[in-house]
Formats: structure tokens, sequence, C-alpha cells
């Protein structure tokens, strides 16, 4: 099975190019499908309200890193990426399926610390957790979890609905989790170094937090009915603001302009590329795991949201012609290109 | 993390015993949940139809060996081993996910040919494959599959259901994937030590399929409405007989009388085994991967059944105290433990 051209051409497919590829024939047939694959969940319909299904699948290694990472933060992350894709489509999570395989290596306690996590977080978003699997592994930990939620027809946000001079906005503040990962390669480095070396975390509470134990915006989907408006379009940052900008042009038919300086950073995340002689803007845009949604809003409803701390206008859509570009600080015009996590980069 | 306490413990547990540990907090709490942990697949309501959901994870090397498995055929079979769950239920299936991590080892035409057997199946099946994940894994490859189905309320069946003098029934035949497997083991031996021997596959090819590239009984759930029949408790035979007839009355506080001599077999199930020199029962009690329906039906069905040449019946329930017992050939009562499919074994 080995052979460098198609694992060449593996990788230059990427992640999402890879499920394009591979399900390239698939047409929903069955009557209850409204939406299969192309957005953050699948859209069924069983009469009545409409249900949502996303899953992920999460693999040592590749998307996590056991030396710094508690399994109990890990328990509680893996249940939260999940659910924040549930939000994404403005609906209300209400079950999820987890499935574990593990190796030799982990013992009924550590088992016990994930499931603590997992149980914690279906605690805190109100979720049940209705099934799932436990199986042996030759090598590390492998999570796999299955959200389903709700809500009406009217409700539900795709990513295809963004329309020219529509504008582009985002919940809290972005490349907090890309800092705080950085912060715990350095000082797992250390360790690896000298052993009795004290890590070297204090005054980064918030962005270990954003990287460690997130968690998803559940208050966004109750704010939007508070506020009495719907995006036109909406998705979750996993991936990095650019690739999550490059869905929402590209899904619907749409350019962009994202302006550098009116996007959120918190004081840590700032402070911490200042340490790493980096700018925030390439945690924000390419570093991923924020759990922040990214939305599109009609320009008649600016005076809703104008004075609301918890979004930040970033951009507009443009003309599809025009492209999906970062407009630098200085004014110049740079196309935005999908450097996000790519776990299928094998890197 | 290393502590062969705990190890052993989690050995002890076994995969049933460490889900119910995981998960003895969780009480479902939301309004949509009708049921969850517990059953073939968990119950949800979304107004109307009832909708049922299950999942599976499978890893290399311990549910399947690439030496001897066709990709396609493992693309194929991972998604029947979900949709056998749906139909256990009496309910259909509608829709899956499917996520998969594989490592370098894997090019685009291997992860291909996976696919193009999960999408046979979902033809076969009639199933839209609405979403998941491709991603990336330090060692070989793993398969996780969530299913969605429905039925109306009053058609879903339980494995709690069952009540003494109820029919012990089974579909098809029992013991041919796990002589299968015995068979494709023995010729993968000989070919280590010889690789320009020629398998020695002729004349059966039916318990090859069954191994290789099984099917779920998609017409049973058919067949019950045409008989007019609802079955009062039903699983799927993944992990034995001995293990899902232990399921049914432990479920359904019954015991049951089994009898060895009802227990159907194809005849090359029963040349394979003649020729491995055991007995056919061991393949059937404790070989699992069959995916047929194991059900119980009130005695007054009876003359509904007897006639189907699908349909097996194989004992009767009786009342708890009275175990779970295997009639031998010779009359004498066995207690039935459960030997099947451990994926948590560990071996």
């Amino acid at each position: 099975m080995e052979d460098n051209r198609q694992r060449e051409s593996i990788e230059s497919l990427g992640e999402f190019g890879l499920i394009d590829y591979l399900t390239r024939q698939v047409k929903p047939a069955h009557s209850t499908t409204l939406k299969g694959i192309g957005d953050d969940a699948a859209v069924l319909n069983f009469s009545g309200q409409d249900i949502v299904v996303t899953t992920d699948l999460l693999t040592e290694g590749i998307h996590f890193n056991l030396m710094y990472v508690p399994l109990k933060h890990l328990g509680y992350k893996a249940v939260v990426v999940n659910l924040s894709d549930v939000y994404a489509m403005n609906a209300t999570p209400a079950q999820i399926t987890v499935s574990i395989a593990i190796s030799k290596r982990f013992n009924l306690e550590a088992v016990e610390q994930l499931y603590e996590g997992i149980h914690m977080a279906c605690a805190h978003y109100g979720v049940d957790l209705i099934g799932g699997d436990t199986t042996s592994s030759l090598t590390g930990l492998t999570i796999s979890i299955t959200a389903i939620g709700s809500a009406t027809r009217e409700e539900l946000v795709y990513r295809s609905g963004a329309r020219p001079n529509d504008l582009l906005c985002v919940t809290g503040d972005l490349g907090g989790a890309y800092m705080g990962l950085q912060l715990l390669e350095r000082e797992n480095q250390v360790f690896k170094v000298n052993p009795k070396a004290t890590p070297q975390l204090d005054g980064y509470d918030y962005i270990l937090q954003r990287q460690l134990r997130p968690e998803a915006r559940k208050d966004i989907p109750e704010l939007f009915r508070k506020l009495g408006i719907k995006p036109t379009s909406m998705i979750d940052i996993s991936d990095g603001l650019s690739s999550e900008i490059l869905h929402l042009c590209k899904n619907s038919g749409v350019g962009c302009h994202l302006y550098e300086e009116k996007i959120p950073y918190d004081e840590q995340t700032k402070a911490m590329a200042l340490e790493f002689n980096m700018n925030p803007l390439v945690a924000a845009l390419n570093g991923g795991e924020d759990y922040e949604l990214l939305f599109t809003l009609p320009l008649a409803d600016f005076d809703k949201i104008k004075n609301d701390p918890d979004i930040t206008v970033i951009g507009h859509m443009t003309a599809k012609e025009e492209g999906a570009m970062l407009v630098a600080t200085g004014g110049s015009l740079i196309p935005l290109v999908a450097q996000g996590w790519n776990h299928m980069g094998r890197g």
C-alpha cells in the first residue's frame, strides 16, 4: 500500500479536500435528510423540530498531547468541540455519543478521569450521554463523539446564506488557544531537558484555559433570540479565522474584507505573542481551536449588536469577484489563505 | 499512568462492564431522551417518529486485520455492523456518519477502497452518509460510525420485554463468521511461512462472506410487519449467542432454556468445524459477528413463524430463578457464560 505518488496527492487534498473527494458521489436520497455533508452539522427531519447531528474523531499525538493535557480536560474539550458545531447551526444540543479506543497504557483511573470531564461537560451544557463504545487500540487513545441537537426550521443557520454587504462578526476574542498551546509546548520542552524545572505558567491562566478547557458559545444562540436577530451564515472557529472565513465565502458564493485592526484579542494573547516575538494576527488567522462563532448579519442589524461586548464586527462581505481579503492595517489587500490546523497534514 | 492493579481491574470489568461502570452516574435528563445507554441503540423523540442512534468504533489489529481483510469489504462491514443495531430495535436506518483516522501507511487509493465499500453499503441499505471526519493517526486505521434510524413508538423493540414462556428465536444460521475467521487466520499463517502458497479457500465462499462481507437483517423487521408479529425483545448477534442471550435475560429479568440441538448451522460451518476438530456449538455460542437477530415472541405467535425458513425457534424463556441454561443434546443443563468477542480483553 506504499505509494509515494498517491500519498503526495492525499497530502495535497488536505483535510477538507479529502472528505469532499471521498464523498463526491454522495447524494442524500432519504426523505428525512434535509442537509447532508457540507455544513457544521447535518440536518434531518423526523417531523416537527429539525435535528442536527455532528461528529468528531480525536487521536492522540495528532489532536492532543497527554504530556501536558490532563485527561479530565481532554474529555471536557472533546465534548465542547462537538457542541460548538451544534451552536454554529444556531441549534441546541441535546445528546452525545462517545466512543473511545485505548491502549494498554491506560488504566481504569485514567479512563475515569477522561469520563469525568465528559460528564462535567454534559452537565454544564445540559446534554445527555446516550451511547458509545469502549474498545482497545494497539497504541494510543482515540475519542469519537457524535452530538445531536435540534432547532426549528426557521432558526437554523447554514454556511451558505451570506450576501454582499453583510457584516462579518465574531464572538469573544481570537488566538488565545494557539498562544496557550505555544506556552504549553515551550514548558514541555523545558521539562524534557530539566524535569525539575517549575513550569512558568503564572499570569497566563486565560490562554491556558482557552487551550486546555475551552467552552462552546452556548450563550450566543440565546443572545440572538434576545436581540431579535438571525445570522445569514455561521460557522464555529475550530481551524483558524482564515479557513472559516473561506468556508463562509465559498459556501455563500461571496467575497469579504476582513480588517486586521478589528480582530479582537485578549491582553494575555497579545502579551504571549510579544514574548514569542510573533504577530497575534497569525494566531487568530491560522491558530484555530478558539471555538468562537463567526457569522454574518444584514447591515440593517448593526444597531442591534453594536454595543454588545461579546460581538465584534471584523469586516463585511463583498461580491465574489473581489475575493476573500485581509485589509491590513496599512490599507493593503492580502488574499486570505487557509493555513489552519490541518489534521490531514501528516506533519 | 502504569498501574498493574488498576489495569487488572479494567480487564476484569471487560467491555460491557467498563462502559456500565463509566456511565453509572448518567441519568438521561433531556426531555427528548426516551432511552439512553443500555440497549442496541438510543431512542430520542423529536415529535412524531422516534429516532434511534447507534455508534461503533473499529480499530486496526483489534477488530480487523488488513493482512486478509480487503479495505472495500471492511468499509462495507463497518456500516453493516451499525445498521444491524438499528434493525435490532425493529427500526429502519436512514443516515450514517463516518469518521476515520489513518496513518501514513494508507494512501489515497486505500482510503478510496474503504469508502467504496461504505458507499456500496449505503446504497444497498438505502441510507445517507451525512457527515464525518477524516484525520490522521500515528499508527493504524480507526473507523467510527454512527447510524440513525426511525420507527413509530409502537414498533420499537427493546432488550427488556421478554417474559417467561416466550419463544427464543434466531434468524439465519450461526457460527459461520467465526469459522470463516479461523479459515482466514489459518491461511494467513501458511502465507507467512510460504508466501508462494495458494490459499485453500475453495468451497468455503459462504463462511468467508459471513466473515468478510456480512449483511444486516434488513428483511426481518419487514417480515415481522408482514407476519403481523412484534417481538417482545430483540438484540443482534455481534458478540456470540451466549453473550446476547444473557443480555436479553438480564434486561428482561428472566431465565432461558437454549436447546443445543435446535441451533441452526450452515453446512460449510459444520464442515469447517470438523476440519478444525471443534464443535460448531462453540462457534455459535462464543464466535460472534454473525449479525443475525435474536428475539423473543409470545407462544401464541408460534403458528405465524413456524414455517418461515429464516426463523428458528432455539429455546424458550423461563423464570429468572431458573437461570440462563443451555440444554445439551443429552438433556443436561449447562449455565450459559459470556465468552464472546471481548474487545476490551486486551489479549
